[in-house]
């Protein structure tokens, strides 16, 4: 451990004594014993969360039964914790709504876009998109038919693909293996010069970096309340309509909780009003509670100082790892350049998922994603510089002590 | 009280002592002084749901992060619980899931009975069905256009008006305004005639009745987990697809969970073996985990006994009703023979809004729908006879003093 009181590298307590957001570690329950390098994958547990969780089972729905859809707000929730979500990527009140999970509301907002722009038919996006964003694009071009299509590019072809058959591009803002980040606003330009609508998946983004939605002028977009928003295994989703598309949006799935009078019961389909026409059935109430304490820990800090964090962080794990791993057959898979990748750092290697159960067992916690991608992800929340430094140096060790190349490292279960 | 004495009328305490079901009402947490008619709108609390959902959140989550998805079963839980569902609504292991909403699953189910037929392009149902499920109907039909069309018919037309245009029958099996009960099996024998699928909305069956779609011969059906089955404000919801229909089942909402290899991230998406093609997104586990609890209890009592309380509590409060406040402007709503009707009496009233709220503010929860439905529900779990007795009194009562004569009974809430 002598590389700590290097001088010429930063000393980790230091950093940590002076972060800004140190005094938000203590709002999560995080187990003894464990860096937790996954909360891209799943955020950790506020610690207010079990207690109202606990007040929503007990009192809301166990003592006011049924009343609790108006007394405690449930009904509220889908767009009043959209309105909260909204401060987190640039959007404005109105423009958002929680429900559903990622992947039925893209859905919903593809077939929105594919209606909002008549004529086009493809779905433009990259070969290296989240597969399940193309699986649910690929879905819904085989049951429009008729010609629509999903057309798949490389990364730096992207601007260039959008055409006049194009109407919207699907692209997710940070990717989720390399950690990669689009130019938002130049993508967006793009798409709107060639009179496409452009749909970002906010999935790896929301709640770790600034996200400006208004700013550059997106149309759509979606994301995930269970990475790094803390919402909880499966919280719900959230999705973004343009307020100026708002008027021409419909959802293809008209359930009661998007049309304009949902408790009257009556014959025809009308969309609501906003965004409110984006929803479809009755929400997780236990579930939306959870993701709205998350949100809440997440509004508090400024995202701006947990931008600077994640890079920092980001950039002290990589050069440890380049130091100390150097020659044991790592190489970096994310950018160098921390501005243009988001809160991870995924380093490649050929035995990358052993090394990764090697490390789990010890306490320091990534996930791996085939083909041999080692992924780190740094939640500013609750990780301190300490941390991502004794990560390095696990990986160093384990490396450097074949301590991966065991059975049960390499036995890959079924789900992992 | 006079009647509860008469020799002719059955007295509720001895029926209440008698009853083979009276264990189960010890396992909720009722709140004191009201007795609840509305368990068909949102079911009430059970007793271990609280530390069930706060085991999943303080240890599951809070500990073990993501590694709760293989240790404690989070990513089988939409097919886990579908098998105990199917055991409550009569279909085998492996051809029911639980997951999304009502709506959502409806939409599934709808898109996947119009490729299941091609060529035929009508949904049939009946203009009295649920509003929601019409709008998910026609919101599908909308997308899909060239033809496609939701037919309505009356209820007595149904039968006679299924033909070679018609892909699938949409019928809720208890209406839920009326409570009126289809014949499962003489429908689903009439679609099948005319070579049509049927789909059932079981929302007010699953938990309440005997329901056996395997031995009616069902295609599909879909049911809510938030109300006989007591799985807490907007549970996620089921669906069920026959066994013999799964191989050409294709989900439009190609989401992740239903690949058929949801954690090799292929580029291309494979539909997953049997019911689990059917799944999309990452299910929301803290309000899984709150339904698997409701579905236990459930599966704990004999759905005969559960039938036979239910018909008999409904006969009770009927008799009670149409005696106590005869001349009092209030009219049988549901089918008077019992045999036809769910878990609930609906009784008209020119002012059943306001007579409703009277009654809530008595502490008797039933709901009303328009125009002039007062709804009355009988969770046979936690109701007892005495409960319906009393209901019945406090209806005689509102009505023989005007108590509903109120302005604040009379103002409706923008949400009720």
């Amino acid at each position: 451990m002598a590389r700590q009181s290097d001088p010429a590298t930063p000393d980790p307590a230091r950093l940590d004594a002076a972060d800004p957001l140190a005094r938000f570690r203590g709002r999560f329950a995080l187990p003894d014993g464990v860096i937790y390098l996954d909360g891209n994958s799943l955020g950790a547990l506020p610690r207010a969360t079990a207690a109202r969780v606990a007040r929503v089972v007990e009192e809301e729905w166990g003592r006011d039964l049924i009343g609790g859809w108006t007394r405690h707000g449930w009904i509220d929730l889908p767009l009043r914790l959209g309105d909260k979500v909204a401060r987190l990527i640039g959007a404005a009140p109105g423009e958002v709504a929680v429900a559903d999970s990622t992947s039925v509301n893209l859905f919903k907002l593809l077939a929105g876009a594919l209606r909002l722009r008549p004529g086009r038919r493809v779905i433009l996006s990259e070969r290296d998109n989240f597969p399940t964003d193309l699986y649910i694009a690929e879905g819904l071009a085989a049951l429009l038919g008729g010609g629509h299509a999903v057309r798949l590019v490389e990364t730096d072809e992207i601007a260039g693909a959008i055409d006049g058959e194009t109407a919207v591009v699907l692209l997710t803002h940070v990717n989720y293996r390399t950690g990669r980040m689009h130019d938002m606003a130049a993508l967006t330009r793009a798409a709107h010069e060639a009179g496409a609508l452009m749909l970002w998946d906010l999935a790896h983004s929301a709640g770790a970096l600034p996200v400006a939605l208004g700013a550059c002028d997106a149309d759509l977009a979606v994301g995930c309340g269970y990475k790094y928003l803390n919402g909880g295994p499966g919280a719900p989703a959230f999705l973004y309509v343009a307020r100026r598309l708002q008027e021409g949006f419909r959802s293809p799935l008209a359930g009661w909780l998007g049309h304009a009078a949902p408790f009257a019961f009556e014959t025809g389909y009308r969309p609501g009003g906003g965004i409110a026409r984006a929803l479809a059935g009755t929400p997780p109430i236990l579930s939306m509670a959870a993701l709205e304490v998350g949100v809440d820990l997440a509004l508090e800090a400024d995202i701006g100082a947990v931008r600077a964090k994640s890079m920092a962080l980001g950039e002290l794990f990589r050069e440890r790892v380049e130091a100390g791993c150097a020659g044991m057959g790592v190489t970096l898979a994310s950018p160098r350049d921390p501005d243009q990748r988001g809160s991870q750092i995924c380093f490649a290697h050929a035995e990358g998922y052993a090394v990764v159960q090697a490390l789990i067992a010890r306490g320091v916690i990534g996930d791996f994603r085939a083909p041999d991608i080692m992924r780190f992800g740094f939640a500013p929340l609750y990780l301190r510089y300490a941390d991502v430094v004794q990560a390095a140096e696990a990986l160093r060790e384990v490396l450097a002590t074949r301590a991966w190349d065991r059975p049960e490292f390499k036995t890959r279960a079924a789900v992992t």
